[in-house]
């Protein structure tokens, strides 16, 4: 069983990842097993599915039986979960001192095409729209689970950003709390609601739409800009103009829209920087936290063109040697058609 | 000049390096020109003192002259400065919404050696006593600037760790703000003495000595263990025994013993993970906030051997594949001479 661990010190959440640790001696080694990234020995092909755990979800064809072909979607279990379903939430301390609790959890591969070589960027916006669907069923039906506290969705793409299996794929992690990572932002945002009255980030989204110099895109619901203190070159926002604070309130009408400006933008990505590694990432509020006057959800793009080094990791100030007006100015001259 | 930028929502400071900028276009074209790694032309080899900006700091030779060989360790400007020492803190705010500031600050290099292969692994333990002796001189110095708040001294070693310049070097970059990744480790900090009257960090060392199986190795003043939440594998902190909460804190004489548990540590490091890529950095409270009774100067190391992806860089939660203790065991039980 995996463990959840806390820092004491500075109450950071670690996953300790038991069944999927390794002996020390099995680091730097360099041995490295590379994943079977050829179709013919890919497990998230069609045809392949009984290299899988079993299929939780999926959108397919009428009367194709589940793990067998006729999906366009997949939603499986992770088969190297970090955290594993079965158990209670409850916490326990160590010497009054050290905070831990089982590793429960839901972690999910979705497999956002039966293409082998594709990306969101080649996709058909139909497709992308049917993933943002399927994202917002699981994100949905894991809130369900009251011992889960966040649900996090999120894509690895590239060697860079974390992932070497080719098959383009997402994964969602349901965890039962709430990271000081994610309590740290709403805190802000709850402040900055107390001291103003709005929302931190519905203010955001104004300024940006008077100034207009970091928008990419825009649409009927949706705007793009790079944030006024991007982290690293390209850092991207893609947020719902009118103020929700879980992603799972988007109407399923309203995923094709929200499929058409995510493409377009990963589109514009894709071609300004030759197919970069990149992670995205959707940010909601804690599950059981609905309907917070002062949150935001929203989709962080970013690029992993820098590399983090002891500067980052040791004071959380990024250097980002790219002007974000200069990145979205980029953005919205490269073409998308 | 550089600026600093705040985000809004989440009030994490960026560096917008425009003196270090790069157009859009030249991110992602896959030219990347090597840094000069031979011997021959390296900008941090004696002889070639004249490639580098005008040193500002050195231990040297009697006699010899500043930027010519002769010394054993050597500070200079970074030449490629994320900040600038000139100008004044005052921030502005833009719309009422976004905070920014001149980026001023100060960004060394320390060369740690006139050796080009060395690291601190192989390096004999007198040159390593020098090092921090260097480190505590330029870090008194920068806090005698009071536009400056916080010092931070970290070593990045390898291509995954953020450098690709062999000869080997620490960086000392000194801000005119304190991000919020330390106040809120800080904050932390405070709020568990006000509970409990002491201080978190002496609390763990008590409980790591007495636990005993995180221990790495211990001198009479210093103790080296890996934290009961260590994000990613043989993550690693070298700790004084007795309460400081700044690094220059430290008296000179101490700086051997200080050596010595080091580069025991990164040895058995070296040794354990066959030379891994990692950063290390000198956690300490801002540089005029003195004499913290609930804060605690340490150095934490971190091997780069596994990579942070989309759920790491969302929920800030780590997925660590090594059990801490089963790490500090493997290190304990590696040689060191």
């Amino acid at each position: 069983m995996p463990e959840l661990r806390q820092n004491p010190a500075t109450k950071e959440w670690v996953i300790i990842a038991t069944d999927r640790a390794k002996r020390p001696e099995e680091l730097g080694t360099g041995v490295i097993n590379p994943p079977p990234n050829e179709k013919d020995h890919c497990p998230f092909c069609p045809g392949h599915e009984k290299l899988t755990p079993t299929e939780i979800f999926s959108y397919r064809t009428y009367g194709t039986a589940p793990n067998t072909p006729g999906w366009w979607i997949r939603v499986i279990p992770n088969k190297f979960a970090a955290l594993q379903p079965e158990g209670n939430p409850d916490r326990f301390q160590m010497e009054n001192l050290f905070l831990y609790m089982n590793g429960i959890g839901e972690h999910e591969v979705l497999i956002e095409s039966p293409e082998h070589a594709q990306s969101i960027a080649t996709m058909p916006e139909k497709q992308v729209e049917e993933i943002f669907l399927a994202y917002r069923e699981r994100y949905i039906a894991l809130s369900q689970d009251h011992r889960f506290e966040m649900i996090t969705i999120f894509k690895n793409h590239g060697l860079n950003a974390g992932t070497s299996l080719r098959h383009p794929h997402s994964q969602i992690i349901a965890t039962p709390i709430t990271p000081n990572h994610i309590r740290h932002r709403i805190e802000e945002a709850m402040r900055y609601f107390d001291d103003h009255g709005t929302c931190v980030y519905c203010d955001m989204i104004e300024k940006e739409k008077k100034l207009g110099d970091r928008i990419v895109a825009e649409t009927d619901n949706f705007i793009v800009f790079e944030p006024f203190a991007s982290r690293s070159p390209f850092e991207t926002v893609i947020i719902p103009k009118s103020h929700a604070s879980t992603f799972d309130s988007i109407p399923p009408e309203r995923c094709k829209e929200l499929a058409y400006i995510t493409r377009m933008t990963l589109v514009k990505i894709f071609r300004s920087l030759n197919n970069p590694d990149y992670n995205y990432i959707i940010f909601s509020s804690p599950c059981h936290e609905r309907s917070l006057e002062y949150y935001h959800w929203y989709i962080m793009i970013l690029p992993r063109v820098t590399a983090v080094a002891g500067f980052e990791l040791g004071s959380g100030i990024y250097i980002n040697t790219v002007i974000p007006e200069s990145a979205a100015k980029f953005l919205r001259e490269t073409p998308f058609e």
